[in-house]
């Protein structure tokens, strides 16, 4: 069996993961949308849906980095990089009828207590979501420590924006906690500058 | 059948859904888990899982904005406020091993685009919380608009640290996103001073 079947087989994972979470999407639903043949799932994860579901997980995440990292190299600046992630994201809510948000949020809250692989899983790519953020707003400027508060921040508020966002059909949520970001990195930058003068 | 049963298994559904979600819980878990015969859940909610699933969300709603309220008035002002919460819901991570965050965020994002019953009953709820924490805001001093914005800002950090808190297994982001809300309230608060001069 092609490669390709297996790429099809995550692809198809994280789509239905985004918008129904993991408990309630099933092998045989992932493997029609994937247009792959029942064996296929074995074949390629002997540790069946939870093994899908972690390796799930990880790709999407490495996905959201490269997202990020692109929208980082052609804003001009941090603050209007975190601007641009935000309407970015509500942009897709819109255009996905809100289904589209992010896949690993809503499995990190039904298995954080009752699976532990696809637990760390979600915490390895937040990890690295954290890390990577933070890296990006030392390069604007700021110490490690604030770097990493505000990474965690600008996290937080995306992902609650997405829950709320979600429910209320209304990109309104987006909208504040992006804001809310954005001053959040000023204000960060505005203090450096102060602590450097 | 006793009122107490059905109590009874809204609380057991509300326990169940904040560690597992709504997909991966089933009828007969939350029965057992209540106590309950297997005949009441149809006595008690006619529609079934999911109206017993939108009830549960609307009681946890208003367990939490009681939560709230409580907090709100025994604090001195609204950064101690705020500062309180964040920090008592890091406690209840830790002492229930970072089972119990929220049992409505995990429903919104399984369901969202899968119920609509169940979006509305957390659209519902998240609009009460954003009003009665933009009426806490005004009280304290802020306009309507900026209460508003203040109040989800504030809620987003909360239900975006704890995906981050749960998966990772620590207090670290609540505790970022805790003082980002609070200084996002202090900066809100400087501001309608500065206008009102």
């Amino acid at each position: 069996m092609a490669v390709d079947t297996r790429d099809r087989i995550v692809d198809s994972s994280a789509e239905l993961f985004r918008r129904q979470g993991y408990s309630s999407t099933g092998i045989k639903q992932i493997l029609a949308a994937a247009g792959a043949p029942f064996g296929s799932l074995y074949h390629f994860f002997p540790g069946g849906k939870e093994q899908l579901g972690a390796e799930t997980v990880r790709a999407s995440g490495r996905l959201y980095l490269e997202l990020l990292a692109a929208i980082a190299a052609q804003a001009p600046d941090a603050p209007s990089a975190v601007a641009a992630f935000f309407s970015g994201a509500a942009e897709t809510l819109v255009e996905t009828d809100y289904a589209d948000a992010c896949p690993i949020a809503t499995v990190a809250l039904e298995v954080s207590s009752t699976s532990e692989p696809l637990r760390e899983a979600c915490a390895e790519v937040f990890d690295e979501w954290i890390v990577s953020a933070s890296r990006f707003f030392v390069i604007a400027g700021l110490e490690q420590q604030a770097a990493r508060e505000l990474a965690l921040t600008m996290l937080c508020l995306l992902e609650g924006a997405f829950i709320f966002c979600r429910a209320m059909r209304s990109t309104e949520p987006l909208e504040i906690a992006g804001a809310s970001a954005v001053a959040a990195v000023n204000a960060a930058l505005e203090d450096r500058a102060r602590d450097a003068r």
